[in-house]
């Protein structure tokens, strides 16, 4: 399970963490400790520092909208530079390492180019790679498509996922992925300073926390990772201390009993998104099927809304509101797409917000603790914060709020939970990570 | 067999023709007045300007020793930007462009990192991106290998070289070489300013001038245009005039009769060299095996030899001298070598000279007209310059003299044979092209 085992180590490492030569030795440093350690080792790299906005300030230069084909065979060069002379300091420390491309690897994807969905790893060279001794380098973000066999890229957080979905395919003992933070916390060190370090959270916790706007890994990652059971060692690559592992759900412990729960703490953490919008659709006729043309329409331009509210109907307009969030980024595509229906959806006219903030508590503990809402509510409501939207699953509570209230909101709630630690934990070391 | 035909054509641009973003749209429109003249393109690309310089300090950043293997996974990460960018541009300009790696575009090599050969081109995903209308773009210098399935880079000339084996095997009309002069020249007109460009040259001339320091097309490239009779044309990106043609030998020609001789010129031009040295083993005992074994020691340190001359044997003494030319680079390695054999070989010293330049007079016409060799020595007599070593083929007349005296001896011997033109032909458009 650890990199003092002799198993197989699946590491990742970000932008932030190799983003210059100097950066790049010491991972290799690294690396090169995990194979002493008696490990056989597959490294999944991003692309170095700033490289990849580089490279699309280029594609800038010559055409506003460069093809995604084209854009994703520009942006893999950004890896496979990475990998290579990640590769070149591991062999000057005297071990051998050999890079390959995510098409290499056997990261094989559909054809959506910029966003693409893997569909199958077939990680043979890596594997004889590893059985010949050697370190695999593999280029993170990328892959190749099935039926046009074109060079593909994954999206956000895509590194994470190729690491997560090789661990899969080889059977790792564990995926570490490292960042510029010491691993998952009880809420944004930047809002709340005592914020905790999690020792481990569950797949269903962090799943709801990436959801809910956490950024340290993606959710498509921790879902991967949930389906193939990998366990995910989130940690930071400029300390050695120990991270978070991010691992199997309670419910599926392994020896069926409850002991893990008894250890669980009720809540995990805090949660902020502030990269949504709002839309109301006033004066909507409150008859059957009605809500269903407005979401079917958003959903037709390709905008994927989180949360819905619709009000109660006014008995004598027998109309109604219906809001909804949505990424800030879609914004303009969903207003567009609703004004062009409204004649024929029928509503009088339309809110756009975005000065909105989504606070989410989330917590495994919580299906088993019926006290948690109250508590929840309560210190919003102390702290004079106003619901707008309320959404909740059976491990989380989210409400929307206005922008400027949002950190007051996150402050309070972690406060009313008794998250806060002792000291000050989280030491942010490098850049933005991605 | 021209742009203005509906046939195949192969351009290739090199580093200086796709310096930067700017570039990049002046090559993208070059490209699509090729395709609205009627012909498949097929676009061979180097990367732009420094950026395999850049990559190369980056690899010196992390080790002074970077595996070959690595080091052409880096490298390769030049031309995939490059290929991209001209791809989105000419995309810009309302045409599809598909880029191909290499490895995508067929180009199967050894497995000898750096200065791989090309064993085969299999260029089934090209033919099918033009047959569907597509402009087909490959990254230069660049291959797979066979065994390994490992990415190669080609050395010195590779993308010359890509682009005449992909001509081959497309069975294309014409390849085009774009690069920063009109084409091949009568002379080094940084040396002769009257130098006259060629309208057309042999592929025999051409391998005699590129193999005599010539620097406008690789010799392998060349080689590789002879073997499969594949016409190029070298012409500068930054002008529109019609450059320099490469075509099949005076006795090859096709329907037999020796008419072309008639119009060809005596000579091509003359062609010079400065980097290479010469080495004078002194005092070797004059018996059968002497010279063999001092050949048999430097070829096994992997050196290329190009003149020898053995002098005549003192009848006193029973020693001669030996000497040869050599790349001043492998002057160390060629030394060293010698110097462990020397008991072994029984020679009294050696003597490295790295102060000599190769002139060369080439010409096709050479082979029926004797008079050559006569009026070309007495240039050189008339000019004060002093003779070392001699070499001649049939079509190549070469000498070795002082480095100071090369200019000299070049201008000379240009205007000897008459080959000055009425006025300055030559324009230097772009920086060093490669």
């Amino acid at each position: 399970m650890s990199p003092s085992g002799s198993g197989i180590v699946v590491q990742k490492y970000g932008g932030s963490s190799v983003s210059d030569a100097a950066a790049v030795k010491r991972v290799a440093q690294r690396i090169v400790r995990t194979v002493q350690a008696g490990n056989k080792v597959c490294v999944v790299v991003s692309a170095m520092g700033d490289t990849t906005d580089e490279l699309l300030d280029l594609a800038e230069q010559v055409t506003p909208t460069p093809p995604g084909r084209e854009l994703d065979m520009l942006l893999t060069a950004g890896e496979r530079i990475s990998m290579a002379v990640l590769a070149m300091a591991i062999a000057n420390l005297g071990h051998e390492a050999r890079s390959f491309t995510g098409s290499q690897a056997g990261v094989i994807t559909d054809s959506s180019h910029g966003r693409a969905r893997i569909i199958d790893v077939t990680p043979g060279r890596i594997s004889t790679a590893m059985d010949e001794g050697a370190i695999a380098i593999v280029a993170g973000f990328q892959g190749v498509s099935q039926d046009t066999k074109d060079i593909t890229t994954l999206g956000r957080g895509g590194s994470d996922t190729t690491a997560v979905a090789l661990a899969a395919a080889l059977g790792a003992d564990v995926c570490e992925i490292y960042t510029d933070v010491d691993g998952v916390f009880s809420a944004d060190p930047r809002i709340v300073p005592t914020a905790r370090r999690l020792d481990t959270v569950t797949y269903e916790e962090m799943l709801e926390m990436a959801a809910s706007g956490a950024k340290v890994l993606m959710l498509r990652c921790v879902e991967y990772a949930r389906r193939y059971d990998v366990p995910v060692h989130v940690r930071s690559s400029f300390s050695d201390r120990t991270g978070t592992t991010v691992t199997g759900s309670i419910d599926d412990h392994p020896d069926g009993t409850k002991e893990a729960d008894m250890e669980q703490a009720i809540i995990a953490g805090v949660a902020h998104d502030r990269s949504e919008a709002k839309i109301t659709v006033v004066g909507v006729p409150d008859v059957p099927g009605k809500a269903a043309a407005i979401f079917n329409e958003v959903a037709r331009a390709g905008v994927n809304l989180d949360m819905i509210v619709q009000n109660v109907s006014q008995a004598q307009t027998g109309l109604t509101d219906v809001s909804f969030t949505l990424p800030k980024t879609d914004g303009p595509t969903a207003m567009n797409t609703l004004q062009a229906a409204q004649s024929e959806i029928g509503f009088a006219r339309l809110q756009f917000d975005d000065q909105i903030g989504k606070v989410s508590l989330v917590g495994a503990g919580m299906r088993s603790h019926p006290g948690v809402s109250a508590t929840f509510f309560k210190a919003l409501a102390d702290a004079g914060v106003n619901i707008d939207v309320i959404s909740t699953s059976e491990i989380r509570i989210s409400v929307v709020t206005h922008a400027d209230k949002v950190d007051t909101a996150v402050r309070a709630v972690h406060t009313a939970f008794d998250l806060d630690a002792d000291q000050v934990e989280a030491v942010v070391y490098g850049g933005t990570g991605r």
